[in-house]
C-alpha cells in the first residue's frame, strides 16, 4: 500500500472541496488558530511515517488528552475503574448535567467532559504531580522530551471552565470527584492545553494500533484487553452527537478535538492523525472528518 | 382573639402528637440541634408578640434568608430582576440541576436554591459588603443589633457546598451569576447560618405582613405590589416539593429552613414563626409544619 | 359592595385596553371562536349574581371540567385518590411526559392533563356512563338540564389527541389507567366540550366557594377539609407555567381552559367568571386575567 | 478457518459456564421460552453453513425485524430518511419517551423502539399490505416461504403494547407518524413476531454481511453505502444501554431481540446467529453474547 501517496491524493482533494468550518470560539485563545492549517501524519506498526502538510505546527490536543489518561489510569485502576464511570455512549452534548442528575453522578463514558473529570482526579489521587505524569506518559510515547502545554490556552480553558467546575462540583456532591475542585480543573484545563504536532500525536496515538505496547520502548502499557476496551470506547462515544455518523462515515476508533485534531487507529496497521483548526457544527474538524472518511474508503476499509 | 391562648394550646397539642422528626444531617453542624427545642412567636401588625416555648433561642435561619435578600433586591432591580430569575413553582427538589439546563440557566423562582444565589449575586453587584447589608437589614427590621451568622455553622455548610457551588458555576456558564463562584458561595452560607431566635425572626418577617412598611421604624421598604408579590412566591414556592401541601394544610405565604424555622404571614394580621428542629422527608419542620396547620384551622381561616 | 357597579367598571376598563389574543389553534373548532366576546358573571353565596357582557353564550369549558370531575371522584376516593395523583405544582407545560417518566407514571396534579386522565379514568372505574354522570353533576349544580357537549368540539379534539393518548397509555404501561384507553379519551374530550354560559359557569363554580355545598340543593357534596384541597390545588396548580403569575397578580382559587374561560372563587364570598376566547401565549385568557386582576386589586382583597 | 470446530467448540463453552438468563416476562407468550435452547448458526458469504444445537427451532425474532425493516424503507427513502429519524446512540433505555420530547419527537435511531415505530411507518406509506411485503422480504432472502408470525406472540405483545403506542402517538403529535397508530402498532407486533430458526435467520442476515446483496438471488438490494450506514448503526446502537458492552465484547455490527435472538455479522465473511432465550439484565440473550464474545476473541478478530 502506497499510502504516501494515499494520503497526498486526500489532501489535495479536501483541499478542493473547498470546506469552510469555524475556530472554536468558546475559548479566545483557540480562536486565534489559522483556518488554511491542514496536516496528516499516518504512522504504521512498523513504525513507518507517512505525511503531508501542516505536520510540524503545534496545536492543542484538548480533548485528545482524554484518551492518554484514560489510558494511564485503566491499568492501575483495572475494572474498579467502571464503578466511577461508565462505557456507553452518552447521547447528549459532551458537557451535559441532566444526565449525570438521573445517573447519580456516575459519567456515561470516559470520553465526556464529567468522565475524563472522574479519569484525571483517580489519575491526581495516585499522582502528586499528575500534569508532570501525563506529560511524561505522552512525551515517553512520542519519543521527544519536547511536549508541553500552551499556558496562554490553559490560562484561557481555565477562564471559561465553569461548566467543567459545576461538572466536578456536581460529581463531588455525589461522592465521585475526590480532588479540591480548583486543582482538578487547573490539571485539566493543562492536559487539555498540551501542544503536539499531527506527527508526534500520530507516534504517540500509534499505542493504540499497537496492542497497547510503545513501539519506541516496546513497553507493554496496556493489555490487550485494556486497549480493545479503549478502542471500543473510542468507537462508541469518541465523537460527541456524531459517533454515530463517524463510525458510519470513518469507522475506526477515534477521538477528535476542538484544537482541530483527530486522531484514529486502524489495529494493526496504522495511527492517523488529522489536523485542520476549522470546526464542524458538532465541534469535529470538518477536514479532518473528510480527510478520515477518504482513507477508509480508498483504503477500501471499514469494518463494515 | 385571644393568640395566647391559642398558640400555648396549639403549642401543648402538639407536643401530645409525639412527633419525631430527623434534624438536617448533611450538614454536620446542623446535626448537633436539640429535637426537643419547640418555640412558637406570633406578632400582630398592631406590634404585640405573643408567645410560647423556646422563642430565646437561636436558631439559623436558613433558606429563610432567601426572603429577606429577596426583599433587598426587588426594590433595587424592580422587574428587571424577572430577567434573571423566574417566578413559577420549580416542580422539583431544591437544588436540581436538570431543570435549569433545560431552561438556559435561568432558575425557576428565588426560593430555590439556584434562584436565591441570583438574587444573591445581584446584591453583590451593588453591595462591597453584602453580608454586611444583609445584616444591617434583618437586624433593622428585628429592632436590635445582635443578629450575627454562626461561623461554625457558616463553615460547616462552606465544606458541604458541592451541590450549591455546582449550581454557581453552572448558571455562570450562562451568564447568569456573576460574581466569583467561592465569594458568591461564602456570602450565601454565611446568609444562611444567620442565628435569630423565632421572637427576632417574628418581628422582622412582619415585613411581609405589613404591606412591606418595618413597622419598627415606619419605613416604606416594598411596596404594596412588591410585598403582594414576594408573598405569592412564598406561597406558591416556599416549601419546595411540598408547596401544595402546605397550600392545603396551612394556606397562608411562608418559608422554611433546614434549621427548623418556619416563618409565615397572615398580611395585615400577623407575622407567626415556628421553629423546632425535627424535620419531616421533605425538609420542613414537623412540629412546624403541624402547628401552622392547627392554627389557620383553629383560627378559621384559609384562603380557601 | 356593589359588585354590579364593579364588574362594569372592569368590563369597560378591560375593554380599551386593547387587548389583543390569539384562540387555541390546535384545535380546529376552538379556532372559530369570536375573539370580540367578552362576559363576567359573579355570584354570591348569598346566590346574587352580578353580570356584564356575553354572559350568555356557550363556550367550551375545556380543562375546566378537570376540577368538576375532581370534585366527583374525591368524595369516593378519599386520600386513596393522592396514590394515584399528586398535589404538588407540576413545573412543566401542561402535557409533558418528561417529568411523568421520572416519576413513575404518577402525574404531578389533578389538574395537568395526565392526572386529569387519571380521575377520568377512576370515574369511569365506578360509572358505566361517566359522560353521562358528569354532565348530571354539572347540570344539578348549575340548575339546569340544558348542559351538554358541543360534539363538533369533542370530535375536533379527538381528531387532535395524539398527546393526550400518548399521555394514557404511557401511564397505562405503568398500571396508572386501567380503562381502554380509546374510551377514556373519548370521555376525556367530551367532558373538556361541554358548553355552558359564563352564568352557568359561576353558579356551578360556586359549590368550591361554598364550602362543598351545592347552594342551590342544600346538599354537601364535599366536605370542608376536600373543598379547601381542591381550592388549594387551584392556587397551586391551575394555571400551568402561569400558576405563580395568577396568584400574583389575582391570588384566587381558579381554573382556566382553553376555550377562554376562567372560573375562580373567593371562598365565603362569591364565585367569578370571566370569558373571552383570546388566549395569551400561556393558553390563558387574557381580558380574563387582566379582569381577575382587576377585580382583586379593586376589592383590596389579595389573600397576600 | 474451521468454523464448524470453532463453533461447537464455543457451543460446549458457554455451556459449561452454566449462565442462567431471565426469560422476557413482560410478554406472556416469550415467558414460555425454554431456558435450555441453544443454537449457533454461522454462513459465510461463500454460502457455507456451520451449526450446533437448537438451530432449527422457531423463535420470535422481536427487535431484529428493526434491521430488515430498515433495510426496506432505506433504499426508498434515500437520506430523507434521516429527516425522520436520527443515527446516533440514544443512551437512554429502549423505550424512553423524555428524550424524544426533548428532540421534538424525532428519534435517535432506527433501533430504538420510537425509531422502528417511523421506519414502519414508512414502509406502512407506500405498501398496502405492509407485514405481507416484510415477510415477502425475509423470506426471500432466507430462501423459503415458511417464515410466518406467531400469532399468540404477536396477540400477546398487542396487549402489552401500552408503552409503544404511547411513543407512537406522541410522535404523532409532533407529525412524525402519519399511520393510525393501532394499525401501525398492529404491524409492529406481528412485525416482532416473526419467527424463524437460527439458520433461517443467519441466512437473511447475510446481506449485511455481503455489500447489500441477496446471496441467494444475486439481487442488489442496498448499495454498498447504504450496508455501511445500517451496520455503522448497528455497531453503534444494537443493543440498547449495552452498546458499548458489546462492541467492546464482541466488536460485530448486530442487533438483538428478546426472543433470545442475536444476529451478528462481519461483513466480507460471514453471517452469525445465536439463540438461547436467557437474557441479562439488559435484555440481551446471556448465552448469546458469551458465544459472540468468544467467537471473535477465538478467531482473533475485533475491529479494534
Amino acid at each position: 500500500m502506497d499510502y504516501q501517496k494515499l494520503i497526498e491524493e486526500i489532501h489535495a482533494e479536501v483541499e478542493q472541496m473547498n470546506l469552510h468550518g469555524q475556530v472554536a470560539t468558546y475559548i479566545p485563545e483557540l480562536a486565534k488558530m489559522d483556518l488554511h492549517k491542514f496536516g496528516i501524519s499516518l504512522i504504521t506498526t512498523q513504525g513507518e511515517e507517512f505525511k503531508v502538510g501542516h505536520t510540524n505546527d503545534k496545536f492543542s490536543i484538548q480533548s485528545i488528552s482524554k484518551v492518554f489518561t484514560l489510558a494511564m489510569v485503566f491499568p492501575k485502576e483495572k475494572d474498579n475503574l467502571w464503578k466511577r464511570v461508565g462505557v456507553e455512549p452518552s447521547g447528549n452534548a459532551f458537557n451535559s448535567l441532566a444526565q449525570l442528575e438521573y445517573e447519580n453522578g456516575v459519567p456515561r463514558n470516559p470520553l465526556i467532559n464529567a468522565g475524563a473529570l472522574v479519569v484525571t482526579d483517580l489519575l491526581r489521587s495516585k499522582e502528586p504531580d499528575a500534569l508532570g505524569a501525563i506529560l511524561g506518559f505522552i512525551n515517553r510515547l512520542a519519543g521527544t522530551n519536547q511536549i508541553i502545554p500552551n499556558k496562554d490556552i490553559a490560562q484561557s480553558e481555565l477562564n471559561h471552565s465553569s461548566r467543567n467546575k459545576a461538572l466536578a462540583h456536581f460529581m463531588k456532591s455525589f461522592g465521585n470527584i475526590t480532588s479540591p475542585v480548583n486543582e482538578l480543573i487547573e490539571t485539566y484545563c493543562y492536559q487539555c492545553a498540551i501542544e503536539m504536532t499531527a506527527s508526534e500525536l500520530a507516534q504517540a496515538f500509534l499505542l493504540f494500533a499497537n496492542h497497547g505496547i510503545n513501539s519506541l520502548t516496546e513497553q507493554q502499557l496496556l493489555t490487550l484487553s485494556q486497549t480493545k476496551r479503549i478502542n471500543a470506547i473510542m468507537q462508541t462515544c469518541g465523537f460527541y452527537d456524531e459517533a454515530g455518523e463517524f463510525a458510519f462515515k470513518v469507522g475506526l476508533p477515534g477521538k477528535s478535538g476542538v484544537g482541530g485534531g483527530i486522531a484514529a487507529v486502524l489495529p494493526n496497521q496504522f495511527s492517523v492523525v488529522v489536523w485542520s483548526p476549522g470546526l464542524n457544527a458538532k465541534g469535529n474538524s470538518l477536514k479532518g472528518m473528510k480527510a478520515l472518511e477518504l482513507l477508509t474508503t480508498k483504503l477500501g476499509h471499514s469494518v463494515f
